[in-house]
């Protein structure tokens, strides 16, 4: 892609395939919130809750739903997907700088790995024996590939990245920095006195169009793999236990903790801070909310909770002291009720 | 800083600026705790709690309140603040290596990159095109700056960092190994079958005086910037989402989660482990403790918190069962205290 | 250890110090779970609830307890610890590239630093001055060791492990990548209007047959050292505050957060992404369960939980309302109970 510096709506209209109305020729030079939008900008509404902002925007243009043109007086650009027409127009408008077609001469490149065409490759990278790097890999600075490593097509390692030995990836999958695939899932075997090193021979094997955010942390499996499957998408500092399946287009909100041995269903949704404990199913279409814990298996879609929600510390303490004797508390009430009920019965007898 | 072995209870008096009570003239090699204090070292009294120790503590010297000074039958430094006054002595006593000015050998410097005075690049280190380095920074070991990065005067950027491309440090801004600024706000389009990325056009700007954790990482925003006010301080494997904006001198300890476009205020305190959910704003002052999760907005200032404190497992066992059961049981109470109305309505009637 | 791609049962038999039980010259390739496993493979029984699938189960061998020998038709390793077994046979099977005794060309080792016999260098390394690194170290590509670190023998880093000054190893301790050990803990002195850094001059130490997971970060103490005792094993992510003392043999699961001065006993286990907040003790072999907070010190080994269990928001949305009034509710318990004890009383007097 080139870095223009702007485009005219109508170009814009094209490329994002959606209906123009209003001025073709309208210069926009970037894009911007409704409230911060001023002149050579291309606003959206996704969220309806926004609608009255509309009136007072002053972007050049808007994307917005067919049923809300009214709302906005400019040009506009009418799409059934806001907010997916918004994602496309924020790759245009990317100023990030495109790595060139080049191998860093720091890098160092074992002889036996194989590099495809338009390969870029950071300074300071290292590549191991027997890799295979796919046709237009951009691999980022101080990035190190151990062994036997495969990139399919078009893959992104940003800068720091680390793959263990044998880590395969898909096509387009986009890696940030500081994430570390294939590094030992934690087995160890207690002898008795102390903890036998199970050592792991599975791999890592991702998807096509997964991303994977900045130190997240995928562990290599013990025997068979720990596989990410197309199109899930990972936040930060997540970390993914040894021989978890994650299930398609997935998404894993930020330091989110899944122990070994999960299969997480396909489009679920893990709310930032959340986590699983180990060998559990979590059903597909599942969502759970921040900082909440799934504790053993989930067999039915919909949302699921933990927790307590937040409080003034001062009422929490003494709620806390409560909750620690809540079953005792029950049985008192069961009590109190037996007692109501017995009440009850001898006025009915009286 | 150079790095003497030691200096006299007189010197320290003058750099610390407090009263010095005693020998001026002792010499005093390192800083230690009231309980492994010996000759030749310096301790401090900063919890009242500890007053009692003073008696058998066997430093050389201790810094202590005027009004505890009679404790402490040897010399004192006297400081009103006397952890600050430690904090200050601390320093002094580090013998961390202080960088050279110097550029190494193998750092990979773009041309178009501009460095101040006395700057200190290590081995390995990649400085991206238009990049610009302020007076006196030091860029430890393989540390990564993508295009367009701004360092004030005096930052510190340990061995390992990554920032991606134009990140914005304010001066003396210090950044741990590991830690990761401006990688992608965690931002997709769902069109109903897959997600489609939303490219993060902002960036991240950081103040003076901000220290960031060890693997702390730090998203680039949406479409505006990720701010980070003067004098906040991070500690390790905290992970803030895009579009924050963290308020001047809060205070954010290791492993907490703040998920997108949370704005909050100035001075509060996130304990470890703590977390915030996206979209919310936090008031001035604010104190979450431990694995707290902020599920909605905080207005005014104070202590909040949220879990339930731990308990042996076979206890808690029970009680989490009730706690389901906590909207019935709540219920069933009502249901009791209107009976218990009814009857003393009846009494009263009687 | 060589990569042979074979072995015979006998070989292994001996290897591993168990019982033959069947045919000798039977050649295994390689390990597989009960399910999984075909001809040439060696499967194991640790989990008594497996033993259904022995009977099914076509490997060519399993390692078992010996009263378990019955079930399985095959070839048979007769072991007391079958997962222990398990655990030194994987070793036997790792196929991971064992690095050569070489310096890699690109590593910038100072002139001061000492090395020790057979000692593995990748590409990039770091090794800054005065650096002790025992025989048979390997140091993975991209690692930097500031000065003064000291390796014992056969300590293993990964690519990209960061060791700030002066941090102390064991012998065969194993670092993975993004680990971070020695940075600053995080400790500062607020002087009523900023926070002034507490230099933090203590280090880390670290026993022998230690490993730590990847992207975990280990503080340096503030006065005195952090440390981490023999045989601890630490999962990925984990973060260990300053001048804690972890005892020997605990294990710590992924994601977990201990704050700064907390004394962990020995053969503890916290679980995966568990946390402990600063200046408490836990006794030996307590086992805190995923995801719980220890709010305070425990004084006795068990099992100890906090949090509430994951339900369906909408569940747990309601429960979390009457959370917040268990202590309003627990007086109204109180208060009903009292008037049930007059109303009883009075039954009696009548």
């Amino acid at each position: 892609m080139t870095h223009k510096k702007s485009y005219t709506l109508g170009e814009l209209a094209k490329m994002l395939e959606v209906e123009l109305v209003g001025d073709g020729q309208c210069l926009i030079n970037g894009l911007a919130t409704l409230e911060s939008a001023d002149t050579g900008k291309l606003s959206f509404l996704s969220n309806p809750a926004y609608l009255g902002k509309l009136s007072s925007c002053r972007a050049s243009a808007v994307i917005v739903e067919p049923k809300f043109s009214e709302a906005f007086d400019s040009n506009k650009l009418l799409s059934n997907q806001p907010y997916v027409s918004y994602a496309r127009a924020s790759e245009i408008f990317d100023k990030k700088l495109i790595s060139k077609q080049s191998v860093h001469a720091s890098a160092v490149i074992d002889e036996t790995a194989t590099m495809g065409f338009s390969v870029s490759i950071g300074a300071n990278v290292v590549v191991g024996a027997g890799c295979i790097i796919g046709d237009g890999c951009v691999i980022g600075p101080g990035s190190i590939l151990a062994e036997g490593c495969v990139l399919g097509k078009n893959c992104e390692l940003n800068a720091n990245v680390t793959l263990y030995h044998a880590v395969i990836l898909g096509e387009r999958v986009v890696v940030h920095s500081g994430a570390v695939l294939g590094a030992d899932g934690f087995g160890f075997a207690f002898d008795g006195e102390k903890s036998v090193k199970i050592h792991q021979l599975g791999s890592v094997r991702v998807g096509d169009d997964v991303e994977i955010g900045a130190g997240t942390t995928i562990d290599r499996g013990a025997i068979e793999d720990t596989i990410i499957e197309h199109g899930v998408k990972i936040d930060n500092q997540v970390q993914i236990g040894h021989n978890c399946v994650i299930g398609a287009h997935s998404i894993i909100c930020g330091c989110t903790a899944i122990a070994g041995s999960v299969t997480l269903g396909k489009y679920c949704i893990m709310g930032g801070a959340s986590g699983a404990v180990g060998h559990i199913s979590i059903a597909d279409k599942v969502q759970v909310s921040a900082m909440s814990l799934v504790s053993q298996s989930i067999k039915e879609s919909g949302m699921y909770s933990s927790g307590t929600g937040h409080m003034k510390t001062r009422e929490w303490k003494r709620n806390i002291v409560r909750f620690r004797q809540l079953d005792d508390f029950a049985k008192r009430v069961r009590e109190i009720e037996k007692l109501a009920d017995k009440k009850k019965e001898s006025e009915i007898a009286d």
